[in-house]
């Protein structure tokens, strides 16, 4: 079972292979006998995967280099984007070599930007093995890395030549990271599409147990959605602000517990609830919708009350530091509907605190 | 006097101003009262023309930072890259902030890459200060910076929203580096345009001496002749290459006495001879075709003799290493006639050896 979506984009436009198995199946691949290529990945990925994949592109005739980083959002940095062009250069790579990469959305980012800039671009492959880059961070080709003073500040739009998600990485992926996965997916459903929100109150279980239908339908759905988005927000600046929904205040607890303490899908997860909350008491969302939601997360296993160490004033201070912010009036994306949002300017803030205590 | 050209490159076309003193004219800049611009440039630069340019800014109500790196091909590295981002999000500059590049080609170089990458891209202006940069990097929107392992290896393609060229700078400029920009000039004549070269023969004083009329519209005019190669080039891969005649047997000189020892310019003066010495070997190009070069050159006070110390086998050596050739084969680019060249595959190495003897 081989899922083929094509992504068009602008000038370019590129296939995601979805599948159970394809990262050793050649035919997921656009490289030709003869190629060269460089895998990067990092040391937790490499110990599952790097082989199978090396061996499969050496049997067809590529000739394959690879390098290893470490592990996490920390290494998401000037030095680790370095590391990949030095190893390009150090393996006398030319402009015809293609970069992969083998990993979730932190060596997806690092790994894209580092093929926008060897030698002014190369060709470069997705294969993301996080529920969470399957669905969001494989489509809109950003690509990026951190500075000490800003996260993804530097970075460019480029294009992968293909993004190749097997399904099956998942069942090594540690249940918290699915689950943070699932935030997005949900959000999907909350921005923009009420049948898939309620495919999803349907399905919510067998997507946890990776049952592979289910999940290779979520994935291409969740891909085409954000595609769509993606595609009209070259015109249109304000559409693509509603992938937003939830992350101002996930983005406050994020910042104020330090990046990683809780995973940016579970602080989403709060944040979307906090949205709600804010939507209905400016009588724009309906209490049995916030409940739906809030039983959709719980199923999905995701946390849906705040910190209990964080006060809400704090959130306040985080929101108006926020780039989403327009000159210190909060600007937030908020649901009308399941399948609706909105993005209000200028909310009042006693209504932000008062959303936040209802998460509680 | 302001020349205004207008460069077509597919999606973006954007202009070039030519002109005396339009450094601090605010016209030649596309920029409006209260935005925040960065100007970068060196501290070769900034005693001399820095505090003009700020001050005609602030007093047309822009508001300026500034960031000054050191001078010299050398620092044209990943951190003099990061020192200018550093300084953008020091300041707090966001995605509607202008990089303005006040330097040579080093400078247009780095601070044209970190536009490119700030934030995935935020808007620049060139104001090139070096007969090279005016003539040459100004145009075609390559931007880079260089690795230990490699030149300009890390880069964008990425175009600036208007380059900004006052001949008056060139008043300042030392008179080798005046002269290695003109190296670059009667390129252009050689490689495409016989009318341009026999110009040149009657005003190479006139432009030594910056008389304004043929200076700008000698730059004016290498200008569109790179953008109609660059633009040409989107289909045709090889009619950029003709932009390296020289280059090859240059690149051999450079490497050999380590950058900076010769000037770009310098080199690829005896590059070209050397260039048209091979063409004659193998009876494509005229004995009185090599004298015209060879004299315009040596009035345009160029070297026309190799590097005293430099052995003949070592060019060699260094040109089967340079990124043009292919797979072992000398693919060189040498004229046929004064405004027409072509690229040959596979010249025979003891051609080049013996026309490398004929520049002593
Ligand atoms: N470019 C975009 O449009 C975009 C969109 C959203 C997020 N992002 C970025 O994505 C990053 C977050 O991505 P993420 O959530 O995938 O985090 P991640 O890449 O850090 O992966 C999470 C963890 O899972 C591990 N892992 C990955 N695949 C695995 C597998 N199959 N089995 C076992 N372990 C595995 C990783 O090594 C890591 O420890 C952030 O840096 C964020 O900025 C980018
Ligand atoms: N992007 C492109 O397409 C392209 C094309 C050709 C060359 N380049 C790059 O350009 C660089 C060479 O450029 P360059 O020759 O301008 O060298 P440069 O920038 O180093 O300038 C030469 C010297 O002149 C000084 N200088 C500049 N303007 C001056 C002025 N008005 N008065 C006094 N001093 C001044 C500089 O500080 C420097 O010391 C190389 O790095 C090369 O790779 C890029
Ligand atoms: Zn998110
Ligand atoms: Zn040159």
């Amino acid at each position: 079972m081989l899922k083929k979506l094509t992504v068009a984009l602008s000038e370019r436009s590129y296939p995601i292979y979805i599948g159970q198995n394809i990262l050793t199946n050649f035919q997921s691949f656009p490289l030709k006998s003869g190629e060269r290529v460089l895998i990067a990945t990092n040391d937790t990925i490499a110990p599952l995967y790097l082989n199978a994949v090396e061996k499969m592109l050496e049997e067809n005739g590529v000739k394959v280099d690879t390098v290893v980083v470490p592990d996490g959002e920390k290494y998401k940095t000037i030095e680790t984007w370095n590391t990949i062009l030095t190893s390009l250069l150090a393996k006398n790579h030319t402009r015809n070599s293609v970069l992969i990469a083998l990993g979730g959305g932190v060596i997806g980012d690092v790994v894209g930007f580092a093929a926008a800039c060897y030698q002014r671009g190369i060709r470069f492959i997705q294969v993301p093995t996080t529920l969470l880059s399957q669905v969001d961070s494989s489509v809109g080709g950003k690509t990026a890395i951190n500075h000490p003073l800003g996260k993804n500040m530097i970075g460019a739009f480029y294009q992968p030549q293909a993004v190749v998600i097997d399904i099956n990485c998942l069942k090594t992926l540690p249940q918290r990271e699915l689950s943070a996965g699932l935030a997005e997916v949900i959000k999907y459903g909350i921005i923009m599409d009420q049948d898939f929100f309620n495919w999803l109150e349907q399905h919510i279980e067998d997507l946890l147990a990776l049952e592979p239908n289910a999940m290779s339908y979520c994935i291409a759905h969740c891909c085409e959605l954000k595609a769509k988005i993606v595609a009209a927000d070259e015109t249109e600046q304000d559409l693509r602000a509603i992938l937003n929904l939830g992350h101002t205040y996930g983005h406050a607890i994020e910042a104020e517990l330090g990046y990683g303490n809780w995973l940016h899908g579970e602080a989403i997860s709060v944040g979307m609830l906090m949205a709600a909350q804010s939507a209905k008491l400016l009588g724009h969302f309906k209490e049995s919708n916030i409940n739906r939601i809030k039983q959709l997360l719980i199923r999905a296993k995701l946390p849906v009350t705040k910190p209990e160490m964080m006060s809400t004033e704090s959130y306040i201070t985080h929101m108006l530091r926020d780039k989403k912010v327009l000159s210190g009036k909060l600007r937030l994306v908020l649901p009308f509907e399941i399948g609706q949002v909105q993005v209000i300017d200028d909310v009042n803030q006693e209504i932000v605190l008062q959303s936040i205590e209802l998460c509680q």
